[in-house]
């Protein structure tokens, strides 16, 4: 390898001010090759799923600039992520922002690279469409289970006519095409009003674990994280956080508000719960900077990347 | 009529995508007609009552602009409004920013106007007096009850000398021109610094149930709406939603926050207690967008009048 | 028809305070047939064709809500526009956020309608890919005149491959497809750091007045608009206004500024200087408001629209 | 007097930093006998004229705080205001905001007790209505002139029916009563969108020179203030600027904004020219902070506060 | 004394709208004399301490504005501290933005001579370096106790080489001087990563009770008074709240936001529950207007501000 | 070298969208050793030396950003900076945000590694007495001449006392440290409310030519690049931007605006008119992006650093 450890270790406080030096995700090194690495933070710049509001393609550039105020530590945990996994920042997916088709192929190509190098990736969005290529370049024999923190199901059909690729629809593609297992999947404080009363029976049929909000404030978090190891068990298992998950107070920069959401402070709780299982992979979608004017939405979303990260290293550092 | 049930339809998002079409009230028609309607969604574009920081003039198109996010279904309760009513928006209140009386006197027409031809109105404010020329538009035999959602109490007597219109004394005028039955109303979430200790005594003396922000949270939603019912019984009951009545971060656009309110989840688990109530009209009132810079107020307050919606709805059908 | 003259006149001011009722354009009706106006004032809410930073989608409504604040009559020429011509909101272009082509179809086909009833549309974008299909619908015989201000002269070729649609190659398509005359196109406040030198070649071997930022600062509004006059001469003219064009004090809200460009005065004062010219249609392209914190950039383009109202109106109502 | 003359200096910067200490009016001292001073500065916090957006009751606090960042000595002129008078910061009138009526009554009061002490009132608005009061305060045995820097000419008639008093009325108010003489009236940089084409002619009757936009730009700022000393001669003379008078990019946050204004700098240069007239007071007008997100309209207003406060210390000491 | 009690009122909302009038803390009179009064209300506009993002420096001015929407008398334990005690505005301690060490003596002999004047001070800040020039000039012979609302411990040693005095170090030199006994402090919703796992150490060495944000969240408000109550005894007691204690929502605007903190609800009832300790001062600090679009954390500070008043107030009166 | 020329060059929009890939200076590969490079772009984020409002530490960071959308070649004079000479980004300076004399300290140990490299510095600060270091590092043999483009002259002596390092005194220093030949040094577009009238007596004393913003709006840009020339002569001179030599509009986020500035576009055209002096390195000073709601100060230092880049590229290339 070309580096040694010493070199994958964000960049000092007392070097530089948090303000200042490079703005990569936690201050690391900014490398190209994901051989180096265990775990590679990675950005998805990129809208085009988005039927509603957009914006989410300036949301890696966001959430790098607050993923500087980011420390070393986990404070609750004490998990100590570059201690225990070589990690840095591998840049963007070179997306197309003009054709759907041509960045999915891209973005999967890109991921099965990283995935082949044997590096997990943490991505941060962009529109929930782009987990679908992550889950695509993570393809393995047999299917992943899947912890989805979401306002929103996604996986609806098709949209404004028989278009099969938006922000609504990537969980059902990857269940079609065989990346997910249904009955291994749980989504978490699911909401908002209905196109119609029908709208979740097709995940309900599959299997989905679909934990709408008010059970979710009915269990709580403790209850939650419980359901969902129940769920998804040992099999290998990604982690994706829509940003809307969260009350839009805490997310205001989003595509797809819907009030009644959960805390910062219990996505932290829920995520923590993830500590043991058999991650291989987590992103941060949905951050939209330009409706989020204090940018409170791109402090959350970097702080739950780190929050991810954490746990995601703890999980690799098990595997080997 | 002019026209038929499925003229009274928002524009399906399959149709136009959120952010395009007309920006009414939940993108349904814009008539003039109000008893083509079951329910009316009207705008009172009004802050001549408030003393404090304004621009609740603006939050009429804010919260329609906001509503065009809302879909058809109630996520919880699956109350689908617009199979159960013919329900539009029936534009603005002909104000006239430069002359309280004058309003009055316009809004108080307009309203008498809608429930005279059988509708049930939903009105988004506009600053809180606007809710006194709705209750006398509304008034019939016997005076009505009020379930009042509002960090303060709105009975004070006069400000400024003698002037007895503002955004601070509409309940007060309402139980003495016996349009309320002030033991028929009750008052959550009441809190904020006091101009003196006495301030609360004339609501006492009339009997209002005043249920201070110490009592909410002692008590939590699920009791208050007990109370709730307990207070209004089966009367014809008002239900008034000043969004200040949310905690600040909920609504920072308002003219009066205060902080350590309650938050829309709570909100909309108490708007779904009302449910079987005999409601006969709602407002959410109090959104001042120049203050709301994220737009998070504008969009609780479209979430929160679909919220009421759904309730209304499910009333006046079963009052068929 | 349907509705006589008097129906046709934006609402008025006494009626209603400008910040409320109808927030259509101009506070004009809002009507679904082409044939029942001499104008149509449309809405294109898309920004597919973005490449850098996009929201332009979101153009159109805030356009309509500035729009509220325009009157009757014009200042310095005195032209009435509704007394000229009937004019009325025809909505929004039903667009397709995800699917270019489609969108490019539909749009195709409303521009298409719109000319054949007989109605000159006015629009606000919306990217400037946007202007194709409308160029596309307005087809006739004989290849248009165009009146391009802009920063970009967007005539390049490709972008990321082989794609042929975005915001930087409209007029190069419009060319190609036989749709203007490039001897009879002439491009405004060309400026920017350019990709490499010979960025405008293409554009000055088709015979286009390229008339750069400098040359524009040496010549002033007034010898331009006579530079405009000597080449579009009295063949069918569509103007053309990327808000862009505008300096960035002028116009924060759009997807590439550029320093350096000219003020609204001076756009006023071309756009003035274009009455008798026998114009087709027109449009404000590129204004996208989540980059619009205070607003202004919607109040230019709402204004300019004006402007191009009443000079499109002046050539509607000589033809007739 | 209560204080000697070393009483009336503003904070210094190297006693405090500017952005500590009192926020005052040019960081003077505070006072309540207008006996005490030369000029008075007020804050006029009123917006109830207002009938488009509102707002401007915050205009005096963000003056205010702005104005801490004046210095001492005009950097063109070399007047040093407070070399030449005593000057002090009188606070606010004590406005009702919900009686039109009774605001004018006591804002009438407290200008006569301003000039019968023998202060010259030098005012931060507030909207335009606010400055009929002043003028009637101010009332001497004849009529006064006016220099009006605005891009309306606030000479309507009457609103919604028939009421007299809004912020579009004050100079036909000032001149039925006497207060001023039309034909020592001129009116500087009229422009925007008219109700109908006769908007102008009841100004023109009465002799108002006015001065349009297109005229302004013609002449050129030295011409207008050739104009200007030609139409007030040595009249006693009121100077109004109303900030919508410039260009929205100067100032965004103001009511009634309108495109192809003025700069900064040519108010600067003609408020300049103003030196060695026969001023008797004057006031900044129509700041609306909640529409001002980058605070620059409130820059404006404060160092245009300064720039006539120069010019109008200069003529009180000449008058000495 | 100079003035007489009725003179140390705050302005009421009937003479002056909460817009309107002097803008100083509470609205109350601005003096110079600290021995008029018995609690002091001081700003200390500086940040030299911060290592991270700034801007506390303008902290107290807009605290002072959202101040001035506070009423006479607490809601909940309807404590009136204008009755208890007399309290006014001390204006600003005269800070020097350029010199750290020059700032700490000029704010120590400020706080030594309000202490010694017999006036308990409230503070609005600021960098919570501030903090330690007040604990300064507050020694007196035996070491303080210290109830502190923070994220952050801010004990740390050195920053950027061997500098001790920053925003993260002010509680560990005022453990060195013996300004506070350790075993006296409690240290309430620490949280955010670390960096490194040693570093709340030195902190546990000295006996100081770091009551977690996990902790925090297991006890609740009341428990953790309850722990304030057994920690700190009847020690004289100084209070400071770090508004980075606060959930970022609720507190955005500030130097170092860590997400997953308490609410403004949560710090009510804690203070509330002061009530009774032997309180000698308090402050409230890392308020950071520039990052406070909203104005909501502002408006925390000043409220939170009120609620350490008023228990204040109790506990000086119950002194006397 | 480490690397070939290709390596020097700015990530291309066709591989990555320009809101995406890494976010240094112009896209440019980040490098650490300056003999790699012909020209050096530098962050040197810092403010300790501004005593009005500061934020300045965050101007590198938000400048880079906007940098990304400078494309490659000069569009008026077609110089293409990365063909002339091999560019890179160097990083930030490691400054010290709590210790003025260290930052000084390791500032000018930087930039003398650089000038010793002998690359060429081209910076973006940071608050203007970080110029100062910067000609401490670039020091030679004989004082340099300096384009100063500024609203102040920044050649006061102390402040607050005997504080000789404040952004108000960096060019008294240089000049007193034989760092400038005073009689070489020409301050374009000085202006704003002086202290005292004496203000620029040191200034004029030594020589320096002030134009002060009268003067300069009198000779208009053209003549004013010809005296520039004359002053400097052939000498090695360094240019600084100060960003608050432009009109708020066009740098609101800046920390001592003054109204009544140039524009943008006059400061392209004097800039252009510096090519073919003898520059040694330039810089764009006092960004302040917590005051840059709308970005364009941002933007407009990016669009500047073009610029100058630009012709010190031209320069550099000569001299070889």
């Amino acid at each position: 390898m070309a580096h040694d450890d010493s070199y994958f270790r964000p960049l000092g406080g007392s070097e530089l001010p948090r303000f200042a030096g490079r703005s990569t995700f936690m201050r690391l090194p900014l490398i190209d090759d994901p051989s180096e690495v265990d775990i590679a933070l990675i950005g998805l710049p990129w809208d085009s799923g988005s039927t509603n509001r957009a914006g989410q393609r300036h949301g890696p550039r966001e959430i790098r600039n607050n993923s500087t105020m980011m420390r070393l530590v986990h404070q609750a945990s004490r998990i100590a992520p570059y201690d225990l996994c070589r990690i840095a920042d591998l840049g963007d997916v070179p997306v197309n922002p003009i054709d759907i088709r041509d960045t999915l192929e891209r973005a999967t190509a890109f991921y099965r690279r990283v995935h082949q190098a044997g590096a997990a990736p943490l991505t941060a969005g962009g529109d929930h469409l782009g987990t679908l290529p992550i889950l695509r370049g993570l393809a393995r024999d047999e299917p992943m289970a899947l912890v989805q923190f979401d306002a929103h199901s996604d996986t609806n059909d098709t949209y404004f006519g028989d278009n099969p690729y938006t922000h609504g629809t990537p969980f059902r593609r990857a269940i079609e095409e065989g990346l997910l297992d249904p009955r291994r999947i749980i989504q978490i404080g699911i909401r908002g009003s209905l196109y119609e009363a029908s709208d979740l029976d097709w995940a309900h049929e599959q299997g989905i674990r679909v934990l709408e909000i008010e059970e979710y404030f009915d269990l709580g978090p403790d209850k939650v994280v419980e359901e969902i190891w129940r769920v998804v068990g040992d099999t290998p298992t990604y982690v994706t956080f829509d940003i809307d998950a969260l009350d839009p107070v805490y997310a205001p920069g989003t595509g797809t508000p819907e009030i009644g959401g959960y805390s910062t402070r219990e996505a932290q709780r829920m995520i923590r719960g993830l500590r043991g299982l058999n991650l291989v992979g987590a992103d941060v979608m949905e951050v939209a900077p330009p409706f989020d004017s204090s940018g409170i939405t791109a402090l959350a979303g970097a702080s739950l990347m780190f929050e991810l990260l954490c746990v995601l290293a703890d999980a690799v550092a098990k595997r080997r």
